[in-house]
């Protein structure tokens, strides 16, 4: 089978640690581990998520004030750069020295007329006291809204409507290469009124953009890692219940954290309407029952259409 | 022709410029617009430099306390995302949108016992007063010396000795991407005592490892673009002389500096001697001249042998 796995960020960073080198490599082995079995029976493209990395570097940046801030097409291409190695390299130091890798700059096309740059839903960095949110809200012109009881950034997050480099990564497909790509939903490129691609000061969903990589590599399976076993219903009340096999019309009616698990329902019932194929949301550890159904939440094809786009609410 | 084109740090951000994201935006556009006629030509790989960046990372993070400065290997890996995303998107604005492109994340090996590790020889990042390089050398213990009249931070920089995504660069050569890799010299890394790769903490010269680069993918012609029209001797005196058509033994009992042509005229000798083809050394806008010999500096295999290594002194 063709694989698409992508990786959440907290899969590359869990929830409250500091976001040092030292424990993004340690997740990252984490990460490899549970990949390590899938590229050894599967065609594998890994892509991962940035929100937490591109919000720092845009604050190391901003603490610096001989250079201005980097944009954040920018500082995406540096994510790309960062975590792609850190996998490339430590899924390597797993597999066979003989297994090809490429990570690939991915660059992403957003419609610069998507209602989306203007309510920015896409927490990004690190969390902050109020005090601090309100005083980088002041100075850096940032919006920063409440999280939990934290605060953090939010950033304009519209939908991916083209990947450029899919030639050479499906080239290198062909070779058996394990391709890394779509990182952080991938650098967000708009067109000028010129024709001219740029950069775009937001930060694409990185399950969406995986999903469109997915279907446009014709993958057999689209598969969804982050900290959750599995898609619930009824989370917080007595009739919570983890899904196994689902189709779009169990979800439909559902209510899910847009902030979270929202997307991930989302990206896998248009996978499925799109392609036929199964996508899979469920724990890393998990990974490899994911891809046969025993473990996680599989999303088959429905009878009714998941609709056109990404970001409609389930 | 397959010609490798190696950009210098300075074709990126010219010296004294601020770093910001709009200049080096506007300097790469510069540099695309002289590598489109090679692309339209030949097949083009193209290499870059990343000494002001990876350093202007390296501070920008040192100036938020709340996560420690990621090491070299990281950092480098962070302009590579950045440095290739800027190349591939202007570029990519000039040439034809069915041109396929591929920035391909390039890791380095490095030998751990090169005594290149114990001697700091490579400036990066911005210019300092006397007063500031003390204090950051004092609180950063980064090796701080003297650069005409300003300070900078200096690293090691050892020979690159492999380059590990070979296969996937060849393979994108083949079905025609113009390919950008091995940027800032490919992300350093060494094996550790297990057997697992891992980062190095330097900065590996570009133009030694675009000449690695060029040798192994077999290209017919290795370019070192850079701020001089030409390699010159006799600096400084009446006798100043730019040169035109040379070999190793016209090259062999001249002074270089160490620091800007010196290890490109290493890396051209070295180039023309393992391949038995050319190596040309000349300014950006002359690019597509010194091609043809008609601008710059064209190194040529000699007789004698310019040695098995890097680094020697010509």
């Amino acid at each position: 089978m063709r694989i698409v796995v992508a990786l959440g960020g907290n899969a590359l960073l869990r929830r409250g640690q500091p976001m040092t080198s030292e424990n993004q490599r340690a997740n990252v082995r984490i990460a490899a581990e549970a990949l390590a079995p899938i590229a050894r029976k599967h065609q594998l493209i890994i892509s991962h998520g940035n929100g937490p990395q591109v919000g720092l570097l845009a604050l190391q940046a901003s603490y610096y004030n001989d250079a201005e801030t980097y944009p954040l097409d920018v500082l995406g291409a540096q994510t790309e750069g960062m975590i792609g190695y850190l996998i490339e390299q430590e899924l390597g130091n797993i597999l066979p020295f003989e297994q090809p890798f490429a990570s690939i700059l991915t660059m992403v096309e957003v419609d610069i007329n998507d209602p989306a740059f203007n309510n920015p839903t896409k927490p990004i960095g690190p969390v902050f006291e109020e005090e601090e949110a309100k005083r980088l809200a002041r100075e850096k012109k940032w919006v920063m809204k409440k999280e939990g009881d934290k605060w953090r950034r939010f950033v304009p997050s519209p939908v991916p409507q083209r990947i450029f480099e899919l030639r050479p990564i499906k080239w290198l497909l062909e070779k058996g290469t394990i391709v890394i790509c779509t990182g952080g939903g991938g650098i967000p490129t708009v067109y000028d009124n010129k024709g001219n691609l740029g950069g775009a000061e937001v930060v694409i969903d990185k399950d969406y953009a995986g999903a469109l990589l997915a279907k446009e590599l014709e993958a057999d399976m689209y598969i969804m890692a982050t900290d959750a076993d599995a898609v619930y219903t009824g989370w917080g009340t007595p009739e919570v219940k983890a899904l196994t096999n689902v189709t779009y019309e169990d979800l439909k009616n559902e209510d899910f954290d847009p902030g979270s698990i929202g997307p991930k329902v989302i990206s896998a019932c248009w996978f499925a309407e799109k392609t036929g194929k199964k996508a899979g949301i469920g724990s890393l550890k998990d990974l490899e029952k994911i891809t046969t159904g025993e473990k996680g939440t599989t999303i088959s094809p429905g009878k009714d259409k998941a609709g056109e786009v990404f970001g409609r609410k389930i």
